[in-house]
């Protein structure tokens, strides 16, 4: 048994590093955090930056409510606490998709700035990068598009602790990036977007 | 705004689809869930597949519990609930990495065998392979090894709960692979392991 020991302890010194991924795959991680009222177009320009990435070879994935909500986080509802643990948790999945060197786009509500700034805490923490994207389109113009019809059920009372009616939206103090959805085109954010991750040294190679 | 509505609903119809994020990557996504014995050996062989891995230009990332327990799950305790959802929510983790075409290596003692049918399932349901991979080490060996002290704490009553101890250990019964790690050496359990990965198609280009 000396010996297998041995062998392991030889083996654990080598784990793979962050620094070998990033070379392996050809990219540093990073994540895009979008937050924004809902029908403020964050998961439509998630979606649209993520087709222009995949076409120039860049490895990203999209975490949103589809496949988050249904899944990881399921069990949970949309009391504050349920919001904060909801974010945490997301935040903690994005932190591994960058550790494992992917360019993560996160498009949630994430309506609470403490909670935001726990995700962004969490990245620090793990020497990740972290980049807010505020998707910003005043209430009254996602209220007209309402593309679920879920601003009539909040204002019909149907649905209860809906941002942004019956709960708040506290906007971002110091995102890194800014999109007026209500002026621009979902092509003109995504150039935004592509500026940002090339300004931040994302976009190389 | 009818036009920012239609240029909407074009971008959303062209979702990045899991086929062309495997393309894009060069492989598909697969879960290697290692379950054994605490000492049993999981992480060092999975660290030490890992390696070999990426020496071959193949997209690995490893969960375990460095980066789950002190993050993701590090609300949770180790009573028979806990461990449920400890595991549910690495299935749902391990998931997304699939979806992102990955291949992730989960290794978790996982004593629980309807635990670790949950997040087989998981995968199943999302049209993700599953490769479950007992480590199976007998106890005496394992306690013998012993790296961190645990099992002389359980045996002390130190730590309560401790799997093999005072708290079961369910073998899997349908394992795609059985890894005898008190026979094999480190690089015959990687050797299995690998013959594992391109039996079902994940060493391929």
């Amino acid at each position: 048994m000396a010996e297998q020991k041995a062998t392991n302890i030889t083996w654990h010194e080598g784990d793979v590093t962050r620094e070998e991924r990033q070379a392996n795959l050809g990219q540093k991680g990073v994540t895009v955090w979008m937050t924004g009222l809902s029908a403020s177009g964050k998961s439509t320009i998630a979606v649209a930056l993520e087709k222009v990435l995949l076409a120039r070879g860049i490895h990203t994935y999209r975490l949103d409510g589809d496949n988050i909500r249904h899944g990881l986080n399921k069990d949970l509802g949309f009391s504050a606490e349920d919001r904060a643990e909801n974010i945490r948790r997301i935040g903690e999945v994005a932190k591994l998709f960058g550790d494992a060197s992917m360019i993560t786009l996160a498009s949630f509500i994430s309506p609470y700035r403490r909670d935001r700034d726990l995700a962004r805490k969490l990245h620090e923490d793990a020497k990740l990068p972290f980049l807010e994207v505020y998707v910003d389109c005043p209430i009254d113009e996602a209220e007209k598009r309402d593309p679920k019809g879920l601003y009539k059920k909040a204002r019909a009372g149907e649905v209860k602790g809906f941002t942004g009616i019956d709960d708040p939206y506290e906007p971002p103090e110091c995102a890194e990036l800014v999109l007026r959805t209500d002026r621009l085109t979902v092509a003109q954010s995504v150039a935004e977007l592509l500026a940002l991750l090339e300004r931040h040294g994302f976009l190389v190679g």
